[in-house]
């Protein structure tokens, strides 16, 4: 576990993590969080009208329970979605399990499931874990590691932040980690098969938490799309343990910017890692009439097939990228749109740049990560997304099927 | 050309195929449908606000002429968009040579490209094909087949009805050819890179040509997907000679009946020679809130790549569909959602059917055409829509790059 030492771990928090034989693999699928005490609470859900079973029950104990979890109890390897009275009977079940192994209420456990859809979920899946709880960073990284599915890497990601107040100055610790690979176009209310948890030692009351949660959810994980599949599962989960003793409101820009920080690279991390990736593009949308017309534009790009393909094999095509402007609902004056690969110029006025160089725009989008910027010269919209090209091994993830 | 005996040659066209030099392939990539007398001619173009050059122009030929052609002249090879000024300059010199040639005013010629975005269109891009001009089958076979381009098979329908008018009984004849195969999304308004040209010698008028072609639009090309794409180029030209002598009026329901089953024939053609298509799925949605809705379902499914690739590998993965309902945005009960694979009870109020039976479904889905069912209980609001899987020749049409 030496191997994890920078990791930065928030105060009153412990982890464990165990098998509950929904994995194929045999590898453990099941992650605890236990919080030393209530810690405030503040959730967002996919914004998809069919949703998994854990989303209702976690949204009537948060409801219940005005903001407070003592123990968050994630499963991979089964979506537990559509699955009937079935499906939340074994939720609740599970919810009083922990709730009797760590002497809470059953509103204070929060669950989420992820995996395949359709599937009822057996009734037990709540493994002995009580014994291997530990705030060790060992511990935090076997839970990171027992949600993951498809995802080749662990996802994690740590602030830290020097707040004086009252005279005193304290230390405010963040940590998520979180899982995500494919079905990857969150649009969280506020907006999986994306499930982060994030959490702090800051003391923040739970509508503060709220409002964190809501701006940084704006800029990390609703600007993120793999395949444009928004899932029945998404939910990010922000937990503050006040374990620092530090008090931080909903107005504190530090603690905003930092929490911004963590979900960002979170949001980051999902994208390179999404199934069958080759490339991870950043769209710099600019001149857009509003923000929501630049997030249209940057939304029909990240889920064009043709765009998508053509980085497969950086193919500096941008006429794709022309006709996804197009067809993005987006206000566009066609003989107004420049395009730039980093900082070369591709097209200017809605056509070929004259300075275009194809072999230099080959190279440019042959690295694994690179930066496409469009300005619409329409007005002061923008946004910033993040999302990957469409390959073969896309397809044998997805279409791999054995009778 | 006697293997094309079959082939219903509406009167009053004439037909001719040749060569501009813009395919790589060196194959005939021009074609010109003449009229021997100006026809009625009504058209539908992209919805896309990034429109090729020459439907610029068309439009206001069409628009100064009342809907009168004479000429359509079609190039493959070169989609002519995001072109500028030059771009437009080439469309007016390629009217202007084929308004010399046949002795009509320039606005009465129709121009078409198809290919690739963002190069600029040679000038001069007219090949002397008037000689070869005629009203036999086998030219009207070679006009198809040159306005092809990643296509893999020609796509020609035809329908002849009996109209009895004034005492008299007269045949009209009706007969299409188009292509399309990549970046199919067509949303026609009234709704490119799909080109339909459909022909009938029936005398109608240009306003009542119009009602009859935006009936047809909306029961085929606007309801087919192959990769979500909507293109920069898509035009529907529909033609009338009066070649018949028979004269038909906006709300002839023989004639427009059979004029649907020409354009949704053309359709499914380009739907089947979809770029790297396996399977073909026809999705039959009935009782969403309103027929807009039951069409947001079946784009959500037909544009989901976990639904296409699913598809691909014959895996019937019906959790990927209801994922794809609840993100559509159309009014759902997840628990009203009954799912059927042609006759295969698949899912019921939005669970596992009882009966479901995975090896029966697994192998009606792998078949090259299935039919997918989705009833949801909510209206009376249906739509029938033909789209594709996903494969890994998709991704490899569409990613091969040499520089």
């Amino acid at each position: 576990m030496s191997d994890h030492t920078h990791y930065v771990i928030p105060r009153g928090f412990r982890f464990a993590a165990g098998k509950a034989g929904l994995k194929a693999s045999g590898r453990a699928d099941f992650a605890l969080i236990v919080a030393d005490a209530p810690a405030s609470a503040a959730a967002c859900f996919t914004s998809n009208r069919v949703q998994a079973a854990p989303l209702a029950i976690d949204k009537e104990h948060l409801s219940a329970t005005g903001g407070r979890v003592r123990v968050v109890a994630i499963n991979a390897g089964n979506a537990n979605c559509a699955a009937g009275e079935a499906g939340l009977r074994a939720v609740r079940e599970t919810c009083a399990a922990a709730a009797r192994v760590f002497g809470c209420q059953p509103e204070e456990v929060f669950a989420s499931s992820t995996g395949v859809i359709g599937v009822p979920l057996p009734a037990e899946t709540m493994p002995e874990l009580a014994a291997l709880l530990s705030a060790e960073p060992g511990s935090f990284h076997d839970a990171a590691e027992a949600i993951l599915t498809t995802d080749l890497v662990e996802k994690v990601a740590f602030a830290r932040l020097r707040v004086a107040a009252g005279g005193a100055v304290g230390e405010v610790r963040i940590a998520a980690f979180g899982k995500g690979s494919g079905m990857i176009h969150p649009q969280l209310v506020p907006h999986a098969t994306m499930l982060m948890y994030v959490m702090t030692d800051a003391a923040i009351e739970p509508v503060d938490l709220k409002a964190h949660l809501g701006s940084a959810i704006d800029v990390s994980f609703n600007r993120i799309s793999v395949d444009g599949d928004t899932s029945t599962n998404d939910t990010v989960l922000l937990l503050a343990s006040g374990g620092s003793g530090v008090r931080i409101g909903g107005g504190d820009t530090a603690f905003g910017a930092a929490l911004n920080e963590v979900c960002m690279s979170m949001a980051r991390q999902v994208v390179a890692d999404g199934e069958g990736v080759s490339h991870v593009v950043e769209l710099r949308i600019s001149g857009a009439a509003t923000d929501a017309d630049a997030l249209r534009v940057a939304k029909a790009i990240a889920h064009s097939p043709l765009v998508k393909t053509a980085w497969a094999g950086c193919d500096p095509n941008w006429g794709r990228l022309a006709a996804a402007i197009g067809y993005s609902g987006a206000q566009v004056d066609p003989n107004r749109i420049d395009i730039r690969f980093g900082e070369l110029p591709i097209c200017r006025d809605g056509g070929r740049a004259p300075e275009f160089d194809e072999a230099a725009a080959h190279e440019y989008i042959s690295q694994n990560e690179f930066s496409i910027s469009i300005e619409l010269h329409q007005g002061a919209g923008s946004c910033v997304f993040w999302t990957t090209d469409l390959t073969t091994q896309y397809i044998h993830i997805n279409a791999d099927y054995s009778t």
